[in-house]
């Protein structure tokens, strides 16, 4: 265990009251212990308890050979998970619960009594990983960093006029040669009304001239992702592309001159928002201004009209306004930011002024 | 919908007395629509009621254009989605929830008290799609021919000793060119040591002569799933690892011998176990016997000593037998069947006798 990170998040424990909880993201679990294990449909729980008997629940399939500093009980697959858990527990106190713990395990605890009450207690480790000590700031520079190479690599690319499909494998092929793990999230590559589309899954479109290109990438290096956006041109930008594009781009700014510790988070929301929607293109912008970022591409907090959460110093999220007129352009930016005192820390350096790609 | 299908999730419902249920897994909604939505963190639910009041809720950034014959509610980011829902349900009855449903909206539904009850009733669309249709078991077919090419070029590319994972990445290619969508699940190359990790990651390692060379592979075409496993030896086989290899042979052909409707799942399981327990290799075999197949690799059910359900007509499943000696060798035999009434149609068709590649 990571001690420094396990007092965090017992003292969050001892301030909520809660006396136990079950910590089941692997993500979380890596964090906390430095060790991720991927047991794919099979219980893995962290069982944290303010007492300090902590346990690893882990089938047998998945032996773990580091010493962890916590005692690891397995089970085999004959065996009931939840059973064996809820004799560790204890019964007459509140049970906190990690969010995406598959129902079926809290169902089975909860028929167990294996607890006198059950909460939602992600937030608990999750506010822990949103504020990043030095040793994350800096593996998020590094998958940056990377990504910054990568993304002028894959616009460079462009007029091959290889396939979205294609440009997502050479992409693949260019994190192995960074050194990078792989993606952090399926890649976007959307040519002209394919762009238009914030979650299109790439297919065997080509470009055309005129086309807005949307490419959203990013790696995990060391266990850490990046994920950035940039939207080019292909030979020429139609005039309304180009308007579109530049009211993009100053929300971005805008949202990125706001981002600093002290803020909430639906402010800076709110100073992209506001802009696209003083242009006349509110409806258009579809989702989020951005999201938490670290060992998930998505980890928890977003950057929404909905949070009104104050953003504290060394938290790391994307800025990433977006217009998309269905059939015609889409167009966003997206970079990430470390929030400090003083204003932010933008971890994305490739350029984001208008680029025409010939 | 596709009505039959419904049809018979329905029938189970009122089997169960249970009015209403949450189904939540893309690949059930697929199984009862015939679309993918793959909404991520964000909430996906069918619900379906006895009375008919079917509703998809979908996150608006996923439109659906096709119509589903379902009335779809959708949300948006900053709306609470389960507060949504919870005024579409009968508060006053059991609800069936879904296996896989994050924790986290499920504690919702519950402080919002919108169900009586709170069961799991994933069994009850698992079971159902257990049993596959005539169009079903077509779909799986054509998924396992394209298996036995792929495995046949798999093979062939060993003496060319590339890594473990750049085996992966051609792979990723045959996929492609043989029309797949993509992979079935993370495919496994294992060389000498690394054979005997049933779930070994791919790494750099390269082929050694006297190396047994598991390889695990499955594709996904037209959304269902091919899953198979040989086991070959590059130079030569050490006679300890044809002992071992023989061994594990038989007890694939011993279970598929035994895998017929009407059978124990266990019973399958133990015609394969006790073979190799036998002959003294029973602490080696370290995982089931195999697990159900279609739309997902591991679909609900397993074939081990724990599941005491009669195979019905239809299911279709893997038999795997392993023998995993830590650091010297690892076999595994794997292959699909579909049950029937006299016994199983196999679905994979590549030679399993000790093969030596040069």
């Amino acid at each position: 265990m990571i001690q420094e990170r396990l007092k965090k998040v017992l003292k969050l424990m001892e301030e909520e009251k809660l006396p136990q909880m079950i910590i089941s993201d692997p993500s979380a679990i890596f964090y906390l212990t430095g060790k991720w294990i991927l047991p794919g449909e099979r219980m893995l729980v962290l069982y944290v308890n303010l007492k300090g008997n902590n346990r690893l629940f882990v089938n047998e399939l998945f032996p773990i050979s580091e010493d962890l500093g916590v005692d690891i009980i397995y089970y085999n697959d004959v065996q009931k998970p939840v059973e064996i858990l809820s004799k560790y527990v204890e019964k007459d106190k509140p049970m906190g619960i990690d969010k995406n713990w598959a129902s079926h395990f809290l169902i089975k605890l909860m028929e167990l009594k294996a607890g006198s009450a059950f909460v939602n207690a992600s937030e608990i480790i999750d506010r822990v990983r949103m504020c990043k000590d030095e040793k994350e700031k800096e593996l998020m520079r590094n998958s940056s960093k990377l990504n910054d190479i990568a993304i002028d690599r894959m616009i460079k690319l462009i007029p091959k006029k290889y396939s979205e499909k294609k440009m997502g494998k050479i992409l693949s092929d260019i994190w192995e040669e960074l050194g990078a793990e792989g993606h952090s999230f399926d890649p976007i590559v959307g040519y002209g009304a394919n762009a238009a589309d914030p979650h299109h899954v790439m297919d065997d479109s080509t470009v055309k001239e005129g086309d807005s290109v949307v490419i959203d990438i990013g790696c995990k290096k060391d266990s850490y992702c990046s994920d950035m956006t940039r939207t080019v041109f292909y030979k020429y930008a139609p005039e309304h592309s180009r308007e579109v594009y530049n009211i993009v781009l100053e929300a971005n700014k805008r949202g990125i001159e706001k981002a600093k510790a002290g803020v909430r988070f639906c402010d800076i929301d709110a100073a992209a928002r506001d802009y696209i929607t003083e242009k006349g293109y509110g409806k258009y912008f579809t989702h989020r201004l951005g999201h938490s970022i670290g060992i998930e591409d998505h980890d928890f907090g977003d950057v929404s009209s909905a949070n009104t959460d104050v953003v504290q110093p060394g938290q790391i999220f994307s800025i990433e306004p977006g217009i998309y007129i269905p059939g015609e352009v889409g167009v966003r930016i997206e970079d990430l930011v470390i929030a400090n005192e003083d204003g932010c820390e933008v971890l994305n350096h490739y350029p984001k002024d208008l680029m025409i790609v010939e």
